[in-house]
C-alpha cells in the first residue's frame, strides 16, 4: 500500500507520525534508547532487511532524530546516535511501552524501569505543567491553537 | 511493503505498535478523542479510502480499542466509540502531539489543551509514580522484567 504523506496535515500527531509512523521506526528508536548505535546490532536485533533498515536510519538522520558519528575511517563506519530531538521521543516510546505492559504483556512487563532519582520501580504518570495534577483524556479540553486560528471550539475540531 | 507482525516480539512497545502501528490508525484514534464516532465523519476528515478505513476500524474493534454501538436499525449503522482500553491510548497520542508541537509546528500548535482541573493551558509532563519527580530518558534505568526473565541488565537488553 502506498505511504501517504501526512506532511500537509495541520496536526501535530500527524507530524509526529510523519517522522516515526513507519512500521519499524519506533523499534529502531527504542533500541537506540537501550544503547544500540551500530547498524549491524540494529539489524540483528530487529531481524529487518538491511536495505529497509538503511532507509529508515537515513530518514531518521534527515529528520534530525539521529546523527551519524564516524567510529571508523577505513572503512568508513558510523554510529547512529539520538539527537536531543530524538531523545525527546522518550515520552512517546514510554507511553507505548506502558500501554503494551497494561494490555499485551500476559507474562508481565518485559522491561522494568527504575527511576534513578528515587530508586522506585516506576511508571510514568502524565501531569499538568500548570498545577501538577494528573492529565487524562477526560479532564482536558481541546481548543484551536495558533496553528489553526480558523477553529474555535472542540466541536469545530471534530467537524473540520 | 508487507506488514510484518510484531505479535511474537517480547516487547511492549512492539505490542502497542501491533495495534496502532498502521499509518492511519493513530489519526483515527485522535479523531475519536475529538468526539468523532461516525464512519462518514472519519472518512471525510481523514480523506482515507472507505475500504481502508473499514479495515482499520474493524481491526480496532477486534483489538478492543473501539466498540460498535448501533445508532440506527434500518439501515444498521454503528457508532465507533473508544473503550477504556482505547482511552488509555491518550498518553501515547498526547506525547506524539507534544513532540509534533515542539518540532513540527512552525505556525504554533494547531491545538491547545486546557486542563479542566486548573484552567491552565497545559502540556503534560511525565512524572514518576513513586516520587512525583520528572521521568526522562536520562534518569531511568531499564531492567529485565517478569516477561523477560532471561535478561538481567540494560547491557543484556541492548545485546538481546
Amino acid at each position: 500500500m502506498e505511504r501517504k504523506s501526512f506532511s500537509q496535515m495541520d496536526c501535530s500527531v500527524a507530524q509526529c507520525l510523519e517522522v516515526v509512523g513507519e512500521w519499524w521506526t519506533m523499534l529502531i528508536v527504542r533500541d537506540a534508547f537501550l544503547g544500540v548505535t551500530r547498524f549491524d546490532v540494529f539489524q540483528q536485533r530487529l531481524g529487518i532487511a538491511r536495505n529497509v533498515l538503511q532507509l529508515r536510519l537515513e530518514r531518521l538522520v534527515t529528520a534530525g532524530v539521529f546523527e551519524k558519528v564516524a567510529y571508523s575511517e577505513h572503512p568508513l563506519r558510523y554510529d547512529y546516535r539520538l539527537t536531543p530531538k530524538g531523545r525527546d521521543l522518550w515520552p512517546v516510546m514510554n507511553a507505548m511501552r506502558q500501554w503494551g505492559d497494561q494490555y499485551a504483556a500476559p507474562n508481565g512487563p518485559p522491561i522494568r524501569l527504575v527511576h534513578r532519582g528515587c530508586g522506585h520501580e516506576a511508571t510514568g504518570t502524565v501531569v499538568c505543567s500548570g498545577c501538577g495534577q494528573q492529565m487524562s483524556a477526560t479532564n482536558v479540553q481541546a481548543l484551536a491553537g495558533e496553528g489553526r486560528p480558523q477553529l474555535r471550539r472542540k466541536s469545530d475540531l471534530a467537524r473540520s
